[in-house]
């Protein structure tokens, strides 16, 4: 299963909220969401609405450019990783094996 | 108003499937969405769940990194429009009015 936006989306919140050293009670204050929704949109466990989104990274004075510029940076990430993975080539006996076998 | 992340979202994507001279009905089955949903999240009308998001994207062969570094920008567009507007001089009396009182 490929990363989803809304776990980038809550990473990059996350991060920069405790980057900042302030509490979910803080941000969701300032963010006027409730504690419960920011918590589960840090953890990628809720779709933020784009209103919600704009509130909670203004509240964080993050803009919504440096946001999406993250999200992209690690989406690039987890895609070269994809692209890298699905080669298999076959593999050798060890050379271990093959002495003590002889 | 500020531009909300499902508008730049929903013109990024039409204008790929718009490239790419695909019609609605074409991307829409290809993601597995329905076609009122596609066109709906085209206009920025609805919020695209990250899964259907990532269907979507998957069927126009657009990679998340590259969507996301798109919006990314125009939210850069948007926010450097903003820094320079708030800012509200007096004004004169037109040389018009002026004239007419005399």
């Amino acid at each position: 299963m490929a990363v989803l936006l809304r776990a980038h989306l809550g990473d990059v919140i996350r991060e920069s909220r405790k980057e900042q050293g302030r509490t979910l009670r803080d941000v969701s204050a300032a963010a006027r969401v409730s504690l419960g929704y920011l918590s589960e949109v840090e953890r990628g466990e809720k779709e933020a609405s784009s209103e919600l989104l704009a509130s909670i990274c203004d509240a964080l004075e993050l803009p919504l450019s440096r946001v999406f510029a993250e999200v992209s940076t690690r989406f690039a990430t987890v895609e070269s990783v994809e692209l890298a993975a699905p080669v298999t080539l076959p593999v050798r006996p060890r050379i271990e094996a093959q002495v003590t076998a002889a």
